[in-house]
C-alpha cells in the first residue's frame, strides 16, 4: 500500500473554508481513496478577479492501487 | 513569570476556526492561564472518519504559577 | 511595474476569515493598486482581551505608481 | 532532457529502510527512468494498525520522454 | 476553477534562465493552461556531464479542466 | 476529541530505527492512546559515550481522554 | 546608524537578472541610501500577460537617515 | 535512557541572558536532570508592560527518570 | 485595530542586546504605538569596521491609527 | 574550546544507517575529536548506479585543538 | 566514497549567472573532483562597490579522494 | 574575489554574546580575512559541565586570498 500525494489550489469567493473544500471536491471527483489533505498555503488573488477569490494550496494523500 | 507552550490537535466536522476553538477549549478546562495561541499546521483526514474532519494543530501559551 | 509588499495583522473577534478581511480592508482604504495577499501566521490572542481575539499576519502586494 | 518530481509514501512493518524501498519498488514498475530518490519525512502510524507502520515520504526524479 | 502543481527540473548548458525556459516550454507542450511557474532550487551538475549543466527545479501551475 | 504532541529523543547504540522504538516504546509505557509519530531528528552522540549513540528526536501524538 | 528592509517584485520580459536590477532601479530611484539586496523568490507570471514574465522577490536595505 | 523536551519562555527586563536563564532557572527547580536547551525565538514584548520586556522562547531537554 | 510590521536593523559595537535596542530606540522616535518586536537574525560586521559591528534584524509591530 | 562542522555524504548499497557510518567513520580516520553528528538529508542515487546507492548528507562536529 | 562540501560566495559585476561561475571556476582551481553545485542564495551589494556586485552563495560537492 | 564560509561553534561560561565573541576570537587567529559572521543558533550546555556553558554556533566568512 503506497500513498501518492499531489498538490491542488482551491478557489472560493466566499472563505478558506470553501476554497480547502473545493479542492478536496475535486480530488473526490477524480481519485477513489483520497486519505488525508494537508494545507500548504493561504491567499487572496484581488486584482484579476471581482472581489476577492480565497485561494487555498492543499496537497491531497491518496492510496495507489 | 515564566510561560509554557504545549501542542494540540483540535478537530471539527465543520470548519478549521471550530477545530482551533476545540483545541482552545480543551486548554481552557485544564490550564488556569492561557495566553496565547499559535496555528502550527491545517489538514483535513478523510480515510478513517465520516465525511471529513477538519485538524488544527496550534501551540498554546500559558502562565506557570 | 514594481509591486511592494508590506505585513499587516488584522483582527476580528469571530473568526480567521474575518481577520484576514480586516487586513485586507485596511489595505483597501490606504493603497489604490492591491494586487494579492498571502496569509503568514494565525494566531488567537487570549490574554490581554475579553474572549478570543483571532489574529492573521498577512503580507499584502500593491502595484508602485 | 527534463525531470519530473513526484511525491510518494512506502510503508513497511519493520523499518524506515523498507518504507524507502516500498516506494521506489512502486515508482520502479511505473516508471522508466528513475532518477534519484529524496527522503521527506519519516514517520510511524499507530492508532489505526496492528503493531507499528513504518512510512517514508519521498520525492521521486524521473525523466521526461 | 481548480488549479494543479508539478514539479519539473529543468536544464541547459549554458545558463539558470534558459534551465528554467527549458522545464516551462515541457510545460507548455503538454497542459493547456499554464499559469504561473515558481523557482524552487538552482543547481549545477558536473559530475555526470560534459561541461556544466544548469538546472532549475520549478513548480509549474496549471488549471485543471 | 483533543490530540496532544510531545516530543521525545530515544536513543540505541545500533541504529536509528532502535532509536526511534525505544522513543516509541516509552510513550507506550505511559501513555494509554498513542496515535502516531514523526520524525523531527535524526543525529550521533559521539564524545560522552562509548561507541557510537544513535539519537532520534520524535513527536508523539496521543489521545487526551 | 539603523537599516530599514523593504520587499519589492521587479518584473522582466526578458530574465530574472532584468526583473531584480528592475527592483533595484526603482528603490534606488526613491531611496538615497540603499545597501544591500536579497533575492527572495523567483517567478514567472504566464496566464495574465503576453509571453512570459519574470519576477523577482527582493529585500532591498537602505540607512534610515 | 530517554530525553524529553518541553517548550519555555523565560522574561527579563534587563537582556535576552537573563531571560535564557530565568527559562532555565524555572527548568531546574521542578527537573532533575536537565541535559541542554536551545534558544527558539528572541523578542520583546512593548505594549503590554513598563519599559520592555525581553523574552526568550527555548526548548529544555531533560532525562526521564 | 491593525498592526503593521517592519524590519529594522539595529547595530551596536558593543553587543546584540545594544543592536536590538537600537532599532528599537529608532522605532520608538518615529512610531506612537509599538506593540511588540521579534529578532530575525544575528550577525557582526567585520570587514567593513573598526572592531566588530554587532547587528540585529528585528521585525518592530505597531498599530496604525 | 571551540567547534567546528563540516559536511559530509556517506554512501552505502545497504541501508541509510551505513551511509551515515561510511561519513562518520571518515571523519574518525581524519579527525581526532569527533563530538557528535547531525543527520541533514537523506536520499537515494539510482541512475549512475548499479542498483542503490543509499546517501546521507551529515554535519560533523569536532573540536579544535 | 565520501562527498565533502563547502560554501563559497562568488562574485560578478554582471549577473548571478557570472557569480555562480566565478564560485565553481574557484572550486575547480583547488579541487579535483567537484561533483555538483546548490545555489544557497543570491543578492547584490551596492553600498561599498562600484555599481552593483551580484553574489551567489553556493554549496559546492566533490568526492575525498 | 571569492568568499568561503565556515561554521564554528565559540562557547562561554557567561553569555552568548562572550560565545559568539569565542567563535569570532578564534577564526580571527587563523584566518586573514575575515568579512563577516551570522550566528546560526544559541544554546546551552548543562549535564556535562559545572554550571551552564553558552553557546553559539555562528557561519564566519571570509575572503579566499
Amino acid at each position: 500500500m503506497v500513498f501518492k500525494k499531489i498538490t491542488l489550489i482551491g478557489q472560493s469567493s466566499e472563505s478558506f473554508d470553501h476554497a480547502v473544500d473545493d479542492a478536496l471536491d475535486r480530488a473526490d471527483e477524480t481519485l477513489d481513496n483520497v486519505m488525508w489533505m494537508e494545507v500548504e498555503e493561504l491567499g487572496v488573488e484581488v486584482a484579476s478577479v471581482e472581489g476577492r477569490e480565497y485561494q487555498a494550496e492543499v496537497e491531497v494523500a491518496f492510496e495507489l492501487e
